[in-house]
């Protein structure tokens, strides 16, 4: 093995301390004591208020406050992670590895393998930890622990560079999958983003006068539609394929059930909720 | 005001003692500790083990046990209901009540106006409470504490009855909402039963490929569709005008998002989730 990744005394970067990247800086804080933390956002005012509370050791609005960082994370919504990553590369010494926390994976790790500076390096990587909250003011420190970290390299990914992001991950005390961007893709499409249009497509008939007669049921269904409109925008559009495809397949599903609904079938609507259930309980 | 309902010392019946009927059991012990609590069902070992645990008084098959009781809580599902409400009415004294757990109304209640013995009045109620668990072992007193209780009086019903009845379920911790079998059976084809179909639909997607990679969103999202299929087949085929009706609004507005998606709509899609989002977060 390699020396540990953070190394003692070495400097991480977070780009976009909101909730993902306020919580890596508070697991780092809570299992690393020894890195420096530079956080680094549009916003100075709120990056101040992340240093006076401990958070980050250094608030910053320009990419070259991350130029000692070993590993960069790029926390920004998905549409704007390669333009911040191409932001600090030219800031970084050879070295230095960037990262990501976005949740669709392929324009960007297919955009980021070519024309960074020499010796800096991307791996894409998406933790699946997170909350329908927003703001570094709800960071976790343990938002990671026990949860998967899928890590997407591409075929010139150097093994020792991919390594080096994973123990990253597993530092904060996530469980790593490898996979390619594309395979990601298709993957969360179903497991995240569809779910999501599902849940919002729910919520939308919520009527005021419905809302008395919406029980537990109702409210984990559709829990996730409280999510940032701007960020999940960001997100279906950069993952519009797979999205728009998942979509067709759980509306051909819903249309099977209203069949079996409309015709009194009983066995055939006893099938798909046995498949249903049966699926759900294996998670 | 009437006397309290139940009254000391008097008895009331549970038909299906399952999740719900073993709660109200549960809480009428907690809060009501002088009622006789008798419980009917077909599983006689079941009933027993039910007995021996403390949770009821009696245990029966036959619906004559129930021939003291004042009020009668009908418990199995919905498609059992009017037939065991009628089977039990033949027992029971002039001025008992019964009243029922189902999930849809309309034809229950219209079913249950007409044709009971004299004296013996049918009033509707869905006590807006429950699990995916389902055996009177995951009763739970404190099931319906704050919760909502629908009442669907027909027109006919008389208003000391009705009384009674809210009565009851406000001694067990509801709140009551009245409104008509056919309000009821519309209102809840979208905030439960249009739900339900939804998250089935998108776990029935869930191949094992694809299992680590549901996170909270998915199981969240999900978590009914681990209800049991022989219940919500019932549910779904006796409200099956609303439920259709209701699955065609949610796939017109999963249409609109994937249209959204699809054309790279970012203005459209972000009024889409602003919608969801606003109407989530009124709950």
């Amino acid at each position: 093995m390699t020396s540990s990744v953070p190394e003692q005394g070495s400097t991480i970067a977070i780009v976009g301390v909101g909730l993902i990247g306020g919580s890596i800086a508070a697991a780092l804080r809570r299992r690393h004591a020894a890195v420096r933390i530079v956080g680094i956002g549009r916003n100075a005012a709120r990056l101040e208020q992340a240093q006076q509370a401990g958070l980050i050791d250094v608030a910053a609005t320009s990419p070259a406050a991350a130029g000692d960082a070993a590993l960069v994370a790029i926390c920004t919504p998905v549409d704007r992670i390669v333009e911040d990553a191409r932001d600090i590369a030219r800031c970084l010494r050879p070295g230095a590895l960037i990262t990501d926390a976005g949740s669709v994976k392929g324009r960007i790790c297919s955009e980021l393998q070519h024309d960074l500076p020499e010796g800096v390096t991307f791996v894409g990587s998406h933790p699946l930890a997170g909350s329908e909250k927003n703001g570094w003011e709800h960071s976790d420190a343990e938002l990671f622990e026990g949860r998967v970290c899928v890590v997407t390299p591409a075929s010139s990914t150097q093994p020792d560079a991919l390594q080096r992001v994973e123990e990253f991950w597993r530092t904060l005390g996530m469980r790593i999958v490898r996979m390619s961007p594309e395979e990601h893709d298709r993957a969360l499409a179903i497991t995240s983003h569809v779910p999501h249009v599902a849940a919002a497509a729910l919520a939308a008939q919520l009527t005021d006068a419905l809302r008395e007669l919406a029980a537990t049921g109702f409210r984990d269904t559709t829990r996730i539609a409280a999510g940032d409109p701007e960020l999940w925008a960001a997100i279906l559009l950069a993952n519009a394929d797979s999205v728009t495809a998942g979509i067709d397949r759980v509306m051909e599903q819903m249309a099977a059930f209203r069949t079996a609904i409309e015709s009194g079938d009983e066995p055939g609507l006893r099938r798909l909720l046995d498949v249903a259930r049966e699926r759900r309980n294996q998670l």
